[in-house]
């Protein structure tokens, strides 16, 4: 998806906060704001949203000398999705509908985005998000192909989202599930460390994509992964990063996220903040 | 007041607004944002926001050859404030302090900003204004001044909020009025043309300030103007962007305005959306 003009403004805002989370050097932060007006001149040359966004956060690491600057965000993330993590476990089991609500479940991880919650209200949250329904949900496709698949790849989103993903592929028994992250930091994206901390080594096999961008960008992926890709009988790509840099390919993805951006929702004829698990298109 | 980093992105997010307000040529709309990433590398170079925004604003007349693109949202504005003028009389005839609560009406009236109300609810939403208090009330100040004056100078600000004015002006006995406009189109902010067909002139002598930023950056204006300023017994200025002009100057300048922006508000020591009536110091 070509980026929108929306997204300009909205990076700029976004660099200024990212450098504040690592400093408190205004001198730094103005220059993180002056080398991506600087980006920005040429926001024509960037195939997408995930690709700029790259750019910039790779500024925000280059001025502040931080290789991870959203560490401690990734950190508290994954802290406060585990303790959460025996609530869903009963949430699940009282469902009948069990691929069902582990979309759900992993839907509503994605709120946990750079999360802003107070550990006591996380779970008081998750309920009433697990409370709406997905406002477009090609589920009954999903279990078909489920029915045929032996092996699912899940492309990996936020840190801490994770813990929501495992529960997913807890529910999804006789597959073998590969899940997909990314190769280095990237704001609060997860990398390999964090989905092994997050227990997903025990569930499932874990890849780099080989991209380091906050979104997967099939071109920038290794051989490996792009094999893994090409030879998954199902494809679930998590959040909005990943719907961003696929969503032009017609290959057979589900994407499973919340739609927290004005013009990601109006591309998926959504409302904000609806979540969504909508099929792309046949393999 | 020295603009913050965070004018920057907002100023850009603006930029793309204004030229969707003007035109859907997509064209255009990428023309607007991109000269005002080229002017953004010199934001430094601007004493203030409203200097800035002068600069942006500029852009967009230019790029979309329209010298006045809040012109259908300035008469939508002035036309909600005119249908409500009857219930504000209403309102003030039933107060005793009719001084203080001139001056509410005066600052509700700063909501009327490229508003977004529905004619219908705009009483409504105005009752609700008016039910809050300032949270910075330096009217004991403003009531002793008053006492001695003979001549009070406001500065303008939006369009429509001018209705709000006028009955501030006739709720001032025994001194007479001058109102200050820009001197061009910028934004929605108060023209002379504006004033005019706000009732203004029925009730104070109408001057330019001579500025066209949106904002009172004294030294851009013009002779006549500053001889008015300096010679007012009393100045009330409008509005965020006269304060974010006026700020740092020294001089017999009560600030009537809503905090609408978070770092104005936190500037202020006040919380988002307070509203604010202080002095600023002695002549």
């Amino acid at each position: 998806m070509k980026l929108f003009l929306d997204c300009v403004p909205c990076m700029l805002r976004q660099a200024l906060e990212a450098s504040r989370i690592v400093t408190d050097d205004i001198e730094i932060q103005e220059k993180v704001v002056e080398e991506t007006i600087r980006l920005l001149l040429n926001y024509k040359s960037y195939r997408n949203s995930p690709d700029l966004a790259r750019g910039i956060h790779q500024i925000i690491k280059t001025q502040t000398g931080n290789m991870d600057p959203y560490s401690k965000i990734k950190e508290n993330d994954l802290e406060a999705a585990i303790s959460i993590y025996p609530y869903l476990k009963e949430f699940l089991n009282c469902k009948d509908d069990k691929i069902y609500w582990a979309l759900k479940i992993a839907a509503t991880g994605n709120n946990i985005d750079a999360a802003v919650y107070k550990d006591i209200n996380l779970t008081k949250c998750i309920e009433t998000e697990l409370d709406k329904n997905f406002s477009i949900c090609d589920i009954e496709i999903f279990k078909s192909k489920l029915k045929e698949a032996s092996n699912i790849l899940i492309v990996g989103d936020n840190n801490g989202e994770t813990v929501f993903d495992k529960m997913l592929i807890e529910s999804l028994s006789g597959v073998t599930v590969t899940y997909a992250v990314r190769s280095e930091p990237i704001i609060n994206d997860v990398t390999e460390k964090d989905a092994i901390a997050s227990g997903l080594s025990e569930v499932a096999r874990i890849v780099s994509t080989g991209c380091n961008a906050p979104g997967l960008i099939l071109e920038d992926c290794g051989d490996e992964f792009i094999d893994i890709f090409n030879k998954s009988d199902i494809i679930i790509s998590k959040g909005q990063g990943n719907y961003e840099a696929l969503s032009d390919e017609n290959n057979n993805v589900f994407f499973l996220l919340k739609a927290k951006c004005p013009m990601i929702s109006r591309k998926l004829n959504a409302n904000l903040n609806e979540y969504i698990f909508k099929y792309n298109g046949i393999k």
